[in-house]
């Protein structure tokens, strides 16, 4: 669920629980690259790691993005005001191209 | 300097601890945008730090690749064997697309 | 407009004129590359125009989205079958990335 | 074959024949996508195109920036200047991001 109860800026996802771990993996994630950094490891070993912490942020971003689109636009449009709610999408959906 | 010294897989880095303080940077924004989850807060803006932290990656893994280019790839050039360096190059120039 | 009249699969566009003319610029962009790789020319050159039809491209899909967002999903919303259409947006999201 | 002869800014590619006819391809993809306009096509039919037309563009610069690699720059760097190709490689790589 998105954008439920009174406060529409907070947010009640049933997935919070497995958000929070894939953010925890991809903390670990950056804090091994650094450890490579640290222990001047070669490059490319390094880079292969940057580009999946970037591919778990991507999957990450569309499924909050999937969510929000489901749950607070769906509700913005349904209640009248779709137009502010599709204009934070799509900045948003620039923002992360 | 990159790929100096007897071990061509160990990288001297000038850059090494400006490197470090900007993984440990990332690795803060990660932990913020797990805290936004736990607080439940508005999708747009987790996302929006979301899109912050892969375009700090994305920089970090530009300046590595740079690096890496002037380095190890110029290094296995000039010793005849630049093939399997740019192989190596073109593969992580992919993956972080 | 977006996804009015009787089909909801015709799309009666008012910037359908600036699309045209946009897309016949782009056609243009891919024909003068065609020209150079004919012409033998050096491959930063054409990997520019490359990169420059790429973002024309970019820019034009996320105002064919826009509009797409504002018109047929949300009036998909409001019709109360958002579900599918938001599905179809973010399939398109992600094949855009 | 790049970078090679007398003028270091004609490029001779063995695959010249192989990269026109990807270039009228893509020129044909986009004048389908300007005639799915012109029909008032679906949205996300037409942003469907455009994403593959991308992603064509995306492979033909791969295949472009890597035989500029293995070509232009190996020579240049073997020659003794491969400062100034590595900038020239990194710029487009950059761009094309």
């Amino acid at each position: 669920m998105c954008c439920s109860g009174d406060d529409p800026r907070r947010v009640e996802r049933d997935n919070k629980p497995a958000l929070i771990s894939r953010l925890n993996r991809i903390e670990g994630q950056v804090r091994g690259i650094n450890r490579m950094v640290q222990e001047d490891r070669y490059c490319i070993d390094i880079l292969t790691q940057v580009a999946a912490v970037k591919s778990a942020l991507d999957s990450l971003a569309m499924q909050l993005l999937e969510s929000h689109a489901r749950g607070c636009v769906a509700d913005a449009v349904a209640a009248g005001d779709g137009a502010a709610a599709i204009d934070e999408l799509m900045q948003v959906v620039r923002k992360l191209r």
